[in-house]
C-alpha cells in the first residue's frame, strides 16, 4: 500500500485547497476530515489526485511516512485542540504536526510544549492568502522547532507565493514556538491598518470631491501603477468596476452595508502591543474605526442631530488626489513602523530572533498585504538588521521628509471638513511624537507625582525623585 | 475584651489612611499587617486612636465582631489570593470581606464566585483619591453581593467624600461581583485621557505660543473657574507653581524627564473594550502616548533626523487660547462619551444593571477625575436612563455644536505646525465617525468577502450576500 508523504486534516475549503496544493508538487497527501462527507466529497470532485483518504484517525495517520507530517487545517481554539487530542495516542516521537490555523500565539506555545513532552514537533503556522493563496501559493509564516521545520522545509517552499521581485519562496523560518503564528497576527494587524487607509482614502474622494465609484476606479488603478502597487489596492480597483447582482443599478459597492466585521486577529494585535509596552496607535484606530461601523443605528440616530461643519471644497481636485495618495503611502509607513517596532519588541521579550528582513520578503507574494513596498522594509533591514524602527532608514527619512506636507494638507482638511480620518490623523500624531524631543509627559509625570507619590525621573540627571508638593511654595 | 466594629489588613499607606478615616467616624477598628512592624508603627504613631492591633490572623479576626467586615487593603493580584486563604479557615458564613485594592475585574467576578461557595461575602470596591483621599474621603464604587453592600454601607457612606454640589456621599451600590472593579477600571481609563488631554493642551500653549511655566500657571488657573473646573487641572494650576527643589532655576515641572509610567490599569481598559467591540479611541491614544513617550532615547535621536515642518504660528494669542479650551472641553466630553458606552456595553453583557447617572455622582469628589463637568452626565442620565450615547443628550448636543469649529481649527493647526495631538484629533474623528450616517466601512466589507469570502449585508434589503467577485464583471 502506498504510504503518503504528508497528511491533511480538515477538509473545509482552506484545509482542501492546501491539500491540492501539495498534491500538484508530486506529493501523495493522506486527508482526512471529522465527517467523513467532505472528505468524500473532495475524492468524487478529484479522482485523479494522488489522495490516501482515511475515515478514522488510526487509519490516517497510519497511511503517513514517517516522521509524520500532517498539517492541521481545522477551526482555531477547541477545534484543535480536540485534533490533536485524538492523533495523539496514534502518533510516534519525532511526527510533525503543523498547525495552518488563525491561531493565537500563547495557544500554540502551549500547545508546542505539551507536546515537545511527548517527543512530537509542534510547528504553528500562519498561512496567508485566503482561498486563493491556499491553492495557488500562500505566504507562510511557521514557527516551532527549527529542526522540524528542515523536515517540512521543501514542502512549504514548495507550496508556497514566489515572489515576483527575485522568484523566492514565500515561506522562511520565522522563529521558536509561536513565533510564527504572532509574526502571522501583526501581519493581519496591519491587513487591518491598510484596509482602513484605503477606506478612508476612498471616503475623501466620495465625500469632498464628490466621486463616484467608478470615477475612484480609475484613481485606484493609477495608484497601482506606482509606489502603492499591492494586492488591497489592486482588488479594490477590480471591486469598483463590479455592478450590484441585487436588481440595483450602479456598483454593488454603493449598495453593501458600512458595518464591517472583524475574525478578531486585529483586536489581539492591538491587545498584545498593549501588554508589550508598545505604541500602536493606526492597527488600533483601525480596529475601533471597524467597531464604530458596526454601530450603524446609532449612527444614523446621531446624524440627525449632532451637526456638520459648513463646508465646501473649492481647491483642485487633481492636486488633492495626488496628496490623498501621498497621505495614504505615507500613512501606511508608519503602520508599518509601529508593526515592525511591535515584532522588534516581542523577538527581544520572547528571544525569538525574529528575521525582520525576511518576514517582510515572505509578505511579497502570496498574502492579503502583499505589496511593491515591501522590498523597502526588506532593503532596510538589509542595511542595519538591529534597525530600531524603520522611520530612521534612510529611504523612509526621504519619502516622510517629501510626503509629510501632503498629509499635514489632507488631515487639516478632512478635519475642517468633517470627514473623519482616525488612521490618517493617527499616522501623522505619531510621526509628529516619535520625532518630539520633548513630548509632554513631564506634565503627566508631575501630575502622577502630585496625587500618587509614583515618583519621576529628571533631564538632568540620573536617579528616582518625589516632590513635597504639599509641603511648600 | 473590645470587640472591634471593622478590620482593615495591610497597614501600608492605602491601608493606615482608610484604617484612620474610618476610625475617625467613631468605629474600633482591627488592623493587621503581613509583618507586624508597619502595625507597631501605626499603633506608635495613633496611640489615642481606637485601634484593636493583632499580629495574628486569628486574633485578628476573632477581634471583630459579626457578622465580620474585613477590608484588604493588600497588592493586588497574588498578595489578595494570598490574604484570602490565611483568612479563610478562620471565617464565618456571612463574613463579608471588602477589596479595596486595584484589581483587574475578573479577578474579582473568580474571587467572589469562589468565596461564595463558603457562605462568605466578597465585595469588590474600587477606592480613588489616593492618600490622601482615602484618609480625608474617597469616591468608592463597591461591587458583589447587595445583601453584604446593605451590611457596609453605612460606614463606607462615611467614609467616603461628600459631592459639594449637595452634600451626598461618594459611594453607591454599583453591581454584582465584578462591576464595582470594572468601574473603578474605567474611571482610570478616563483619568488616563483627561491627563493626556491637559498635556496636549500645555504642549500646544508651549510649543505654538512660546508660554512658559508661569504663564501657563495662570492660563490653567483661569480655566479652573469655568466649565473644566476639576481636581486634574487644579492640580495642574498647582504643579505649575513649585519651583526646583534640585538646585535649577525656575519651575520642577521643566526638569522632569517625559517619560510616562502607568500602573496598567489604562491598558486594561482599552483591552476590555477591544473584547467587547467598544470604539474607545481617546483612552486608548493617551496609553499609546505614554508608551512612546517612554522611547525618550528613540526620540531624542530620530528628532535630530526627521524633519519638522515649516511653521510660524502669527494668529491671535488669546484667541488660541480660548480654542484650546474649548477642544479641551470638547474632546474631554467625547472620551467621557465613550467610557460610559464601554460602561453600558459591560452592563449588558454581564447583567450589572450599572446605575450611570448615580456613577458619575460619585466621581464628583473624592476621586481624580473629579469635576464640576460630571453632574452633565447625571444629569443626561436624569432625562434619559437608557441614553445610547452621551453625545445624543440635549447638553451635549448643543456645546458640541458650540465648539466644534474650536477643535476643528486647533487639530489643523497642530497638524500643520508639527505639534502631535494623538487624543485632540481622535476626539474630533469620534466625533465625525459617531455623527456619520455614511461611513467607507462598505469597501472594507467588500474587501473582506472578496479575498476571504466573509460575506456583507446590504443597505437596500436585510439578508447575507455574498458576490461572486471572480465569475464576472
Amino acid at each position: 500500500m502506498t504510504q503518503a508523504n504528508f497528511g491533511v486534516v480538515g477538509m473545509a475549503v482552506m484545509g482542501r485547497n492546501l491539500a491540492l496544493n501539495i498534491e500538484s508538487r508530486g506529493y501523495t497527501v493522506a486527508i482526512f476530515n471529522r465527517s467523513k462527507e467532505k472528505t468524500e466529497d473532495v475524492i468524487a470532485s478529484h479522482p485523479d489526485k494522488n489522495f490516501v483518504p482515511s475515515y478514522d484517525i488510526a487509519s490516517f495517520v497510519n497511511s503517513i511516512e514517517k516522521p509524520r507530517r500532517i498539517m492541521l487545517m481545522v477551526q482555531a481554539g477547541p477545534g484543535t485542540d480536540a485534533t490533536i487530542q485524538n492523533l495523539l495516542p496514534h502518533l510516534d516521537k519525532g511526527d510533525i504536526l503543523i498547525d495552518g490555523g488563525n491561531t493565537f500565539y500563547k495557544d500554540t506555545e502551549r500547545r508546542n510544549a505539551e507536546l515537545a513532552d511527548s517527543g512530537i514537533n509542534f510547528i504553528g503556522t500562519g498561512v496567508s492568502g485566503g482561498e486563493k493563496g491556499a491553492l495557488e501559493g500562500p505566504s507562510i509564516m511557521p514557527g516551532g522547532q527549527k529542526e522540524a521545520y528542515e523536515l517540512v522545509k521543501d514542502v512549504l517552499e514548495e507550496i508556497s507565493a514566489k515572489a515576483p521581485e527575485d522568484g523566492k519562496p514565500c515561506v522562511t523560518y520565522i522563529g521558536p514556538a509561536g513565533a510564527g503564528h504572532y509574526v502571522k497576527m501583526v501581519h493581519n494587524g496591519i491587513e487591518y491598518g491598510d484596509m482602513q487607509l484605503i477606506a478612508e482614502s476612498y471616503d475623501l474622494m466620495q465625500r469632498l470631491l464628490g466621486l463616484s465609484a467608478t470615477e475612484m476606479q480609475s484613481v485606484f488603478a493609477e495608484w497601482n501603477k506606482g509606489e502603492l502597487d499591492s494586492y488591497l489596492i489592486e482588488i479594490t480597483t477590480d471591486i469598483l468596476t463590479h455592478q450590484d447582482d441585487q436588481g440595483q443599478d450602479g456598483p454593488v459597492v454603493d449598495y453593501i452595508l458600512d458595518a464591517a466585521g472583524n475574525k478578531g486577529t486585529g483586536k489581539w494585535t492591538s491587545q498584545s502591543a498593549l501588554d508589550s509596552g508598545v505604541p500602536l496607535p493606526l492597527i488600533t484606530e483601525s480596529v475601533f474605526a471597524r467597531y464604530i461601523s458596526a454601530y450603524k443605528e446609532e449612527r444614523v440616530a446621531a446624524s440627525k442631530i449632532l451637526k456638520a461643519p459648513d463646508f465646501k471644497f473649492e481647491g483642485d481636485k487633481a492636486e488633492l488626489i495626488e496628496k490623498i495618495r501621498q497621505a495614504l503611502y505615507f500613512s501606511k509607513i508608519m503602520s508599518y513602523a509601529q508593526g515592525f517596532a511591535q515584532l522588534r519588541v516581542a523577538s527581544k521579550e520572547n528571544n525569538w530572533d525574529l528575521p525582520f528582513g525576511e518576514i517582510a520578503a515572505i509578505w511579497r507574494a502570496g498574502c492579503i498585504i502583499r505589496a511593491r513596498f515591501l522590498q523597502k522594509i526588506t532593503d532596510a533591514y538589509g542595511r542595519d538588521e538591529d534597525l530600531a524602527n524603520l522611520l530612521l532608514d534612510e529611504y523612509f527619512i526621504d519619502i516622510t521628509a517629501k510626503y509629510q506636507s501632503a498629509v499635514r494638507d489632507v488631515v487639516a482638511l478632512a478635519v475642517q471638513a468633517g470627514v473623519p480620518v482616525p488612521t490618517f490623523s493617527s499616522a501623522i500624531a505619531y510621526f509628529d511624537s516619535y520625532r518630539s524631543e520633548n513630548l509632554p509627559a513631564n506634565l503627566i509625570q508631575a501630575q502622577r507625582d502630585y496625587f500618587g507619590a509614583h515618583t519621576y525621573e529628571r533631564k538632568d540627571k540620573p536617579g528616582i525623585f518625589h516632590y513635597s508638593w504639599y509641603d511648600e511654595k
